[in-house]
């Protein structure tokens, strides 16, 4: 089996029996592949359902062909091929996003000790979770290194170097980079990584506190791009002073709703002010010949994308994914009938070619699999648009086409389905975006109280007023996280930006709680 | 100063007195740059010689705004935005290359001693190099973890899991990432480095030894279309026994000869047999339903291919790129006098449109520099064509042209030049390799005894004849490094392939022998 688009398939990894619990003892061998995938569509074996969130992650991430959970060391991830593909073209938006403003880069993943110590709050915010280089060989380090967990402290010394005056600024780099956590917790592919394989960090340096809150704005309204692309509703809010980025003057944070009602901080954005510059001596001249500290922002985000990807839109049968992200944007398959095979072929083939030349990533399924077969694979990764040609649709000049978010199938001119491709992928991307802000919204409700709160982040977010006092904060914190104040939501909500906190009754803004990954 | 193509051109830092030492009394402001640079033209202290190529190369690097060498730690260097985008373009065809019959994939950095030591020519090669992290936070950790060094310990194991029977086979992947070297040498920013940033690593997998050594073919026929594609002549051999990669069976070596005639390995190709699918346990069911070990073949290329493409084709002025990978294929300079600049300002910003429009990478230079100080900073830079166009270029609809590599300028028709711009390219990648070939056979020369191999790798590569015995390798390689057997010359050469070793006088193989970095 070998499609035109040049995936090695492991389809074995289907059947892999270290692989899939549930085929343990069937052992089936690669030569009967399609009878083992009718097995596990009839046997409905082949996914746990989506209610079944944190299983059907698990053996989607597998299935689909994400990543390999497998890696001989916790928290580590393979990322397939198939997984590969997807991360390229979501980080091919988020690259084109950058490249209007920022300049990319490249700084080392060793950090030694002596400048991650610099700034207090930030090394005490990461020193549990640094990985220490102490060898070289068997050599004991004179000075240890840390695997960058975050590159600030990478970054700013230099930055010291590359600013001097005014006309030096602003400055605007970002880099997509892996970076490291020694993460205690239970880690999860995409989402709670000891290696993040994907951190696309930006750093910005300006001349003053006001830029350096403009440029916050812009950050947000990337962000927000970013996420709209791939459909993905975002609640912004500016995290609790004890819960914002060490170092950091605040912290604006995008959260979604994962379908189990946890919250996954997806993206964050940071106001540095000129804390990290008063570190590492970041000075410029001014105008006037004065000299003043210059103000920084930085803005992330990791492979988490991928997997609020994944999550958001997905169901029972498998990945669904934007068009413009997805590794297999239309699968054409022929509907082989004896004596008729050349024709439905050629026709599936022209068509295939055709679209190709469009610059989409087509497939065209000429394997030997049953067309169920088909169908199961290409449900399972994604494919946006699936298009049908069988005898009957060769002699009409048909085709029948089929979107992976909906149920229906319907008959179209073949000649006249790349002129609507584009049109399809816009509307689908708009009905995921829809569904995906209805879901979000079922998963939100302003609660009135501390026990209401308690009840509903079973379920989702909820919404209470909180007022500015540690206690409170700490109080509620207890129950779950609190996100912060909500800056925005995705739709209307029925609560006002101040009313009476939900602990002590003095007055209070509108915040955010959930249970969090 | 801004260019359209959203550069941020760290003007500054090119008279920064840091990092340039000659300019330390200067007492220079940005605000009088262009006299600086104009001081820096006259006083010729911008660059030292080519000639004296260690130093013209360490300057280089920081002038041309490829990396800044001044991170606080040896051997890792920060790539500067101009040299990621020249980065960006090489590893571009690289990447266009692989995809060809390759799947790219991501595998952890982080590799568990117990699998890295399982290989043992392969742990005895790399073990006096290998990072180790030992320490998470403050906890020591059960099992080290070495950072990469290359990544056969970290793929293999998962291979055994992806392939089980014939039809996996062959298996093609490709990743781009970081690996490191404790390096105790002394180190250069892209040549040796503690933390290569862009090492591409291919693994394949095959059924039979017959089908790695196809693939080992193929290999080298991409790694010489990449180097033809950068215009940079490459010696091929074999490299001996004792310099093989560890765990091969034998490796074949790219080298380019620099211009101080030492050699740089700039890319291998490594047959594994079967040695690594014993040690990791990759077996696959025959058709006939025999089991068998699987066979291997790896081939890496890292950024010293962006070392090779500064060094050999950069002159006295700067870097020379061809058109294919320059940030900046064409300069157009708008020469501006007093009442005739809107004309001016006009047509070079049309033909600048014009040539975006057809995607190429395009600064129109409307910068307050004087013309002298654009042609400095340009030609630093390697701006592959330049287009001037002054107020007698307006009335006549032409434009001067000039090559980065050629000291002539002509008048041309300023509405043909979109069209002859591809042509242009072609022409001037030819030269470049045609000027490489003649360097590099300057340096190649064949020697009949010890003596002149001694005197001529002062001067460059020695090709010799040498017998299989280990003795005279070692003897030989008392001298200067034995490359191998030479496989390929881009150039002929009076030698044959079989004479009189130049240790013994027994039968020997045509070897080549230099001074390696």
């Amino acid at each position: 089996m070998h499609f035109d688009c040049n995936f090695t398939p492991y389809l074995s990894l289907k059947i892999n029996p270290d692989l899939i619990g549930h085929e343990r003892n069937l052992n089936i061998v690669p030569e009967v592949l399609s009878q083992a995938q009718e097995v596990m569509i009839m046997e409905k074996k082949a996914l746990p359902p989506k209610s079944e969130f944190s299983e059907w992650y698990h053996e989607l991430i597998q299935r689909a062909e994400i990543m390999d959970v497998r890696y001989p060391v916790k928290g580590l991830y393979v990322w397939f091929p198939f997984g590969f593909r997807i991360r390229k073209e979501v980080y091919g938006i988020l690259r084109e996003i950058m490249d209007r403003e920022h300049d990319e880069v490249y700084f080392p993943a060793l950090i030694p000790e002596t400048e991650l110590g610099k700034e207090g709050e930030h090394i005490k915010g990461f020193e549990n979770e640094v990985y220490w280089v102490t060898h070289g060989g068997t050599t004991p380090l004179d000075v240890k290194l840390a695997l960058r967990p975050t590159s600030e402290t990478a970054m700013y010394p230099m930055f010291k170097l590359w600013i001097r005056s005014h006309a030096d600024l602003p400055l605007k780099v970002y880099q997509i980079v892996n970076t490291f956590r020694y993460e205690t917790k239970h880690t999860r592919p995409l989402i709670r990584l000891r290696e993040i394989t994907s951190f696309k960090e930006a750093h910005t340096v300006h001349a003053t506190f006001e830029e350096a809150e403009e440029q916050v704005k812009k950050a947000m309204s990337y962000y927000k791009e970013f996420y709209d692309r791939l459909a993905i509703p975002c609640l912004i809010c500016r995290r609790p002073e004890w819960d914002k980025f060490p170092g950091a003057v605040y912290t604006m944070a995008f959260d979604t709703i994962m379908p189990d009602g946890k919250t996954l901080q997806i993206g964050t954005v940071h106001n540095l002010g000129d804390n990290f510059a008063r570190t590492f001596n970041i000075e410029y001249e001014m105008p006037n010949g004065e000299h003043s500290f210059a103000y920084q922002t930085c803005y992330g985000i990791s492979e988490r994308c991928v997997a609020a990807l994944i999550s958001v839109h997905g169901d029972d049968l498998g990945l669904i994914l934007p068009f413009e992200v997805s590794p297999v944007q239309v699968v054409v398959i022929p509907v082989l009938y004896k004596g008729k095979e050349e024709a439905v072929l050629k026709a599936a083939r022209e068509l295939g070619e055709e679209l190709k030349r469009r610059g989409y990533r087509v497939v065209v399924d000429e394997s030997d699999e049953r067309p169920g077969a088909k169908y199961y694979t290409w449900e399972l990764k994604g494919a946006a648009i699936r298009v049908e040609i069988g005898p009957r649709e060769v002699d009409e000049g048909t085709a029948v086409v089929s979107f992976r978010d909906e149920k229906k199938k319907f008959s179209v001119k073949r000649d006249e389905i790349p002129e609507k491709v584009e049109e399809w992928a816009k509307e689908m991307r708009e009905r995921l975006y829809a569904r995906a802000v209805e879901a979000m919204k079922e998963r939100v409700k302003y609660c009135n109280s501390l026990e209401e709160v308690e009840e509903w982040i079973k379920k989702g977010v909820a919404l209470v007023h909180l007022c500015d006092s540690e206690e409170c904060g700490a109080k509620l914190d207890e129950i779950a996280s609190v996100l912060g104040e909500v800056f925005e939501l995705p739709f209307e909500v029925s609560a006002e930006k101040k009313g009476k906190c939900v602990v002590c009754g003095r007055e209070g803004r509108l915040n955010a709680v959930a249970r969090t990954y």
